[in-house]
């Protein structure tokens, strides 16, 4: 199949939050839709950790997307009037330059030379991108998990680059359970004798580690409660268990063992331990010069001059649990950021916003149908 | 410092649930307070996965235990009033048999020789203990987290053995999202080379494994709510910091490591796997004789002849949610068992038990002395 994607090389050097610049780096990134001539309908589109720019089918590539149901022709997303954007991040491995490219530097692949990543890096790379398509201010920035910390991000450090935000299942700042969870999930492929301080190959490849480390997230992208109602105590067919006496003998042990298995080779380990460590660093509150994070947050929101914005979650979600959400909405009420709040109770946890795309997209449709 | 447990010689050979039976097995146990001449008073605690026989300090052991709030003259658990006892359990190695034990068939360790070990075997051993002291029938069992099924699963094989229960923190069977964690438990210690099928030693020892394995079980013990009020996003000194960059910088990660590093060499690895996976198989509705999971219980619980009984949880507990606890109430008070139910906001999740100890107390205070 012919690459579905288009690259957009970013400014050489593209300068790094934490200090390093990367030379001849670029984007992988895909559209839905038209620019028109006032260049006022752009949607730009920040995906979560381990998501391609494949958000949806399009002329060059129809197979389905992993918000497919929510971008396209009268959609919620709906590219009839909206030009959607959709990169892949910055850091990560599918077609944008990461710690898995090569180092134009040594010719060898960056691994842990790759310079430290922030989530602003995602943020400022896709608006960089957004402004190589003609665009000099987006009609809404849409940031869904990780992506949702991305935009913030990218807006503090751009401010007014968006009349509206979308923040969907996600928070200003990491919180310390979520911190546990991802750091813990780097443990596990750093502990693997083969990730070898990131010098593994395909031979020789933290398997076990990725393993076990997608296995925890998915345990918290999902949520008890719909996994009590879907798979409750069944028991695999003794035909399906494996011959070892602690191997998987519960439906709930085969379906982690299926994600683990569609993960592990597809996304590279040390661009998954860039990514999540960027996400424990995130903290908005460092862009609003004062002591109390409470006040820094509403701060640096108000920096951000957003006119509109609309911020989802879900009460099942534990990984960015809705608390934070609600608080979000009520920081940008009072920076005069006209906010619209939808507490879904999904049962699918942090990942409702892949699977409940009913509720989602009604409540995202509405949104931008109101802009 | 002398050995401060008893030892009781469980029957030979001692019947397993799954099959097979344990030669010359035996118990740890402690006790405080004194067996009346009625035999009447004699309160049972089991335990949680991990803990020893000693809840708390007594002639023989004057430090503190696990539960020394709870458990002395005048104390929730009043040692004036009750003869308390507390073993070991079976399949652990603070003393009882267990696969790290050495097998009298072969004079070497069992390690993954040791018969299928399930909850059953725990709650029927420690009644077997309680009988080789002279009590024919507990005022009171108590079980704790993992203890609480051990609890139901002697009480199913000995009805009418109690005259009441205390359930902490505990539930009826395992729900997916338990056994989602337990078995990504077993399979970061199994996954560990130096696991080697259960054939370690002191030199080559599952470290990581367990390490993971103990870590993941804190973040599951405790809960979000704790963890943001505690430790929020507080960074450690640059001194304490890892020359290693993916190594612990947030307090939430050192205080993780603490907890691993206390536990790993401390308890055996094959015992762990061990008494996770009983954890997982149990299942009060095996008991009912009906096919509905729900009325299966109920007819358990019905055929236990309790005449009392609390059930006491946290609205935080990820791993026994309160859901359970309710839900088990309302089936004791079907069956005719009258029954108070406790639910506590208190922010430490499941180990709130072992933490709130003034609310946990004054619950199981109120109802032992009302008996």
């Amino acid at each position: 199949m012919a690459d579905s994607r288009q690259y957009f090389a970013l400014p050489s050097p593209f300068a790094m939050k934490r200090g390093g610049g990367l030379r001849d780096a670029r984007l992988a990134y895909e559209t839905w839709g038209t620019l028109n001539a006032a260049h006022d309908n752009a949607v730009l589109i920040l995906t979560g950790l381990s998501p391609s720019a494949h958000a949806a089918s399009n002329a060059l590539d129809p197979s389905a997307g992993w918000w497919e149901d929510i971008i396209g022709p009268d959609k919620a997303i709906d590219t009839r009037r909206w030009f959607v954007i959709c990169p892949n991040s910055l850091g990560s491995c599918k077609g944008s330059t990461g710690p898995a490219s090569i180092n134009p530097a040594t010719g060898d692949t960056y691994r842990l030379d790759f310079p430290d990543l922030s989530l602003e890096d995602l943020g400022n790379a896709a608006i960089e991108l957004t402004h190589g398509l003609g665009v000099d201010k987006l009609a809404a920035l849409v940031g869904c998990s990780m992506g949702g910390m991305a935009a913030l991000g990218g807006l503090a450090n751009h401010p007014g680059f968006a009349r509206a935000h979308v923040c969907v299942c996600s928070a200003p700042r990491a919180q310390p359970f979520a911190i546990a969870i991802r750091s813990l999930q780097r443990e596990a492929i750093r502990l693997d004798p083969a990730w070898n301080d990131g010098h593994y190959n395909d031979a020789s490849y933290p398997e076990a580690g990725m393993n076990i480390a997608r296995k925890l997230g998915v345990i918290t992208y999902r949520s008890a409660l719909e996994w009590s109602g879907r798979f409750g105590r069944i028991r695999l067919d003794p035909d399906d268990r494996e011959d070892d006496p602690f191997g998987a003998e519960f439906q709930i042990e085969s379906y982690l063992n299926a994600h683990a298995r569609r993960f592990t080779r597809s996304f590279d380990p040390n661009c998954y331990l860039y990514l999540s460590r960027a996400s424990d660093w995130f903290d908005l509150a460092e862009y609003g010069g004062a002591k109390d994070p409470e006040t820094a947050v509403r701060n640096a929101l108000a920096r951000m001059k957003l006119e509109r914005a609309l911020v989802i979650g879900v009460e099942t979600d534990i990984l960015f649990p809705l608390s934070q959400q609600q608080q979000l909405a009520e920081d940008l009420r009072a920076t005069g950021t006209a906010t619209t709040f939808v507490g879904l109770d999904s049962p699918q946890g942090h990942d409702a916003f892949l699977v409940d795309t009913g509720r989602f997209g009604a409540a995202i449709g509405a949104f931008l149908a109101s802009l």
